[in-house]
């Protein structure tokens, strides 16, 4: 028994003809979801679902889910997958390897006519990234019952199109799946500096932080730049410009909270205009839910106290929350002796980025496997793992998925 | 002799059906240069102007010239107008109340059948506010002489359109027109808080402040908000929250500066992504040059230092600047002259904003007439102007006029 082989190069071909949808020149991909590049996009995963010989369903919510069938066809299923909408102008591996890892996982199995116990389903979820609607992770968390699917179809991204508009366009509105899964493996990239920094290839996922997403909005007073006098003036920009100065102390002052201002819009956003609006986001995470709590009330403090300073109106609201998930030792074990039996190097980490896993791990086993970022950097164009990194991953994935669902390798 | 009186219902009538044009529901108007609304607003004018029985004239830059011949055909013209551009969502009085006072001056004399000696030139300048086109006071500075024509009619707003194409496109693209000033005389709202509070209804202005324009950008790089540790982050927006906090605790130590960092893009602006890219200005006002040119060294110092803690790129430069101007005692005294003979309260004062007559100042004998703005408050719908005021202020704009033409009232 040498553990799972993957074919390497029909991954490799399949991962360059899928980024070509979307390709920007820099070297990443634009296809955020339900656009026309996560169509194109969605449209060839199907066609290779279907050349795999894969039965292909779409469920209320647009999530993409391809069954091999196993000796028990009653048993419940091993999911496995990830996502394939991106950030815009982000990264090729982000998502991708996990969809493409899981279509090459039955496509070995039927090179070399294994069948498996219980099913499998390859599962690609909608929005994950939550670039363009919000909440993020829309799909999985309405596959694990967190979100309810009206008001998911109802979310709208800032031209007011809907979820289900987009989806109805795109023509990926399908049908209530039903699935019970037996449990859930996912491979993705690390997204921060763990893995490559100790030179290892495979990280067995222990949880996942959890998060909170803030959203305010400062108002203050338009007037000209030139004859206002200083004590005369409510600029919405300068108790944000103090929050964001803030946030980082906060954060700086911490081992185990993270905290970013990653998006802000100013009003009227004039050189000679003195700022009358400005919103923000706030995105707070920790292993610990106490520390994200903790933070969430010393961020409100910090708006508060900088907007009083100016004499502004202020709203803040927590836009989301998810907590910090753990997940079972035993799936971790499974991922653990997948790597030993591929005899690939691990290490046991925590993943600073959410997971459509995060809410599988709500309804099933669930576990993830990481595999390096180049200089921890994700959500970039310059996104980069190292391509013997992601065959070393895949096949710990397959190697993994094939002890749950019952194969030997 | 009790001074010039206007006909204050005509040039009500005439202000309000002016500003149906690119009417907001807030109650300002939405007029950018160049644009559609911009040329319904030019039309409307050359209309009026046509009406009046004026020889209308475009120049090069789109600047609109209006002449009443006085007896004297060879005598140097005097200038008198403002501008009829507008902020995004700006007011409804800046720079309309300069035009169309000047339009009821020539109508009042042919009312009482006056003539003057010099010749009368109503103007309207192109793109004084610089909110679609940079630099701001864009056709005065051509007339003038400070800006050249070709380099003029090249600038670009953010999708790319040339100052002349634009101007080709609305039909007010002219030919060069020779004019000699003989003086020149603005109406304009004050845009600061000085008039209301002292209860004067005219300023006669002594001068106008000083200011630069810095652009800058800091590059941080791309990263996931939740896996990148805090010491392992380039954040391209933290820098520049200290950048906004320095301005604002520069000028708030001066009493002759002002700062503002009015607008600011940040790249790619998502809630989970680190900023990579932001770009920015600042707004440094003075009267005097010397505070405004070290205000400039200390923003680029604090970007400097900012953008270094932060190990991120920068660039910083300063894409106009205008030198405080003194006007001609003469002609302020022209001013207080006419608000005594008309009968209105006044005092001297100076110009917190850039105007027209900056440019104007440096080729002939340049006077600003001022009228309060409630709350100091413009470039905002909620500018607003008591109308006794508007015609007070037109009164005395004619009556100064009407003495540098050669005619007494």
């Amino acid at each position: 028994m040498s553990g799972f082989r993957i074919d390497a190069d029909r991954l490799r071909d399949r991962f360059d003809r899928f980024n070509e949808i979307g390709a920007t020149e820099r070297g990443g991909v634009d296809r955020p979801a339900l656009t026309d590049e996560n169509r194109a996009a969605r449209d060839l995963l199907v066609k290779w679902f279907a050349e795999a010989g894969l039965d292909v369903r779409v469920d209320g919510i647009g999530n993409l889910f391809a069954r091999r069938e196993g000796r028990d066809p009653e048993a419940d299923p091993v999911l496995v997958g990830s996502h394939v909408d991106s950030q815009r102008n982000g990264g090729r591996f982000d998502g991708v390897i996990g969809v493409l890892g899981a279509l090459e996982l039955v496509e070995s199995l039927d090179d070399r006519g294994r069948e498996t116990d219980r099913p499998i389903e390859v599962v690609s979820w909608t929005n994950e990234e939550g670039v363009r609607f919000q909440p993020d992770m829309l799909g999985s968390g309405v596959f694990a019952g967190v979100f309810d699917l009206g008001e998911a179809l109802a979310c709208e991204d800032r031209e007011g199109n809907t979820v289900g508009e987009e989806l109805e366009r795109i023509g990926y509105r399908g049908e209530p799946v039903e699935i019970e899964p037996h449990s859930y493996l996912e491979l993705h990239v690390e997204q921060g500096p763990i893995l490559e920094d100790s030179g290892i290839s495979v990280g067995a996922v222990e949880g996942i932080v959890g998060f909170s997403w803030l959203e305010g909005r400062v108002e203050g007073r338009a007037d000209h730049a030139g004859p206002t006098p200083m004590d005369a003036r409510t600029d919405a920009l300068v108790p944000v410009a103090d929050l964001i100065r803030g946030v980082r102390d906060l954060a700086g002052r911490s081992d185990d909270l993270v905290g970013t201002v990653g998006s802000l819009e100013v009003e009227p956003n004039s050189v000679n205009v003195i700022p009358e609006r400005v919103s923000f986001t706030v995105d707070l995470r920790s292993p610990s839910d106490e520390a994200v709590e903790y933070a969430v009330v010393r961020v409100e403090e910090l708006v508060e106290r900088a907007a009083r300073r100016e004499g502004a109106e202020y709203t803040l609201e927590r836009i989301m929350h998810v907590p910090s998930v753990d997940f079972e030792a035993e799936i971790v074990e499974t991922v653990e002796r997948a790597a030993e039996a591929t005899g690939v190097s691990h290490t046991r980490l925590r993943s600073g980025a959410g997971h459509d896993a995060s809410y599988l791990a709500g309804i099933c086993p669930t576990g993830m496997v990481f595999v390096p970022s180049v200089d921890g950097v994700s959500h970039t164009e310059c996104e980069y793992t190292d391509w013997a990194d992601v065959v070393a991953g895949t096949d710990v994935l397959c190697q993994a998925v094939c002890e749950r669902a019952g194969v030997e390798f």
